[in-house]
């Protein structure tokens, strides 16, 4: 019995990639958690989903979806920067990543996090890098980070 | 003669885009006062500006040529990042900003990073973000920037 829990608990929390049909499970409302995100349509969810996969393996969003529950309960993308420095090397780019705040505890926001590690380093990235606010730097060192330098931002609205 | 004087002084710091043309007017030499940037063949160059061009205005990259040298004196990009947060936005990513020790007091570091900040506006980004240094922190105040967050890495090699 103990081997089938695990099982499926193992199931039940899988990573994969976003897909369009993730809007009407939750995936904006998971996102609401994270910062401002109202009102968006499901063809301007549908038209951005299109763009982002433009882009290919160059810039992927990862969920995990609740088999129980039927909802996603944890998301972050990451996205492949070509450059020239570092011998035309890339780098991985971690955003908005957000775990439900009722599946805390659950270890999600490490499997996300890794998934889009185990990615970047697959597309050859010699480096990811994120921003966070100094509250969640030891999630982040738990995942392998270390910090190095300060974000700055400029807003336009 | 002041005129046409400050108008040559004009015309000799424009910032443009890159152009494939900037690897033997030092474009890499430059990078290399930056950050480690050895050894790319004409073939590797070519072949990493063409895949940042299939991103088109999602991805630029753009110089200062010394009119008076023919060299690159300085350097910057951003590229557009897609989001499904704040009603689909856009933030535009800054990287690599770097101008050569030789042209300082110039303020083409500020020329550079205006014209990024343009395009990006221009695309419809919400905001800018990008990681320096504690010691260029001062710089990119000047430029309109706040600090917020700080950055994690993680290398692969």
């Amino acid at each position: 019995m103990e081997n089938t829990n695990s099982l499926k608990e193992e199931h039940r929390f899988q990573v994969r990639k976003l897909e369009l049909s993730d809007k009407s499970k939750g995936f904006i409302e998971l996102l609401q958690q994270l910062t401002v995100c109202d009102s968006v349509s499901d063809k301007e969810f549908e038209d951005r989903f299109k763009e982002i996969s433009t882009y290919g393996d160059d810039h992927l969003v990862c969920v995990i979806e609740d088999d129980f529950s039927g909802k996603i309960i944890a998301t972050g993308s990451v996205f492949i920067e070509k450059k020239f420095i570092r011998n035309c090397g890339k780098v991985g780019h971690i955003e908005d990543i957000v775990v439900d705040g009722n599946a805390r505890g659950l270890q999600l926001g490490k499997k996300i996090v890794g998934f889009l590690l185990d990615h970047a380093r697959s597309m050859g990235c010699y480096k990811v890098i994120l921003d966070c606010s100094v509250d969640n730097k030891g999630f982040y060192e738990k995942c392998g980070f270390k910090q190095k330098e300060i974000q700055m931002v400029k807003y336009f609205v």
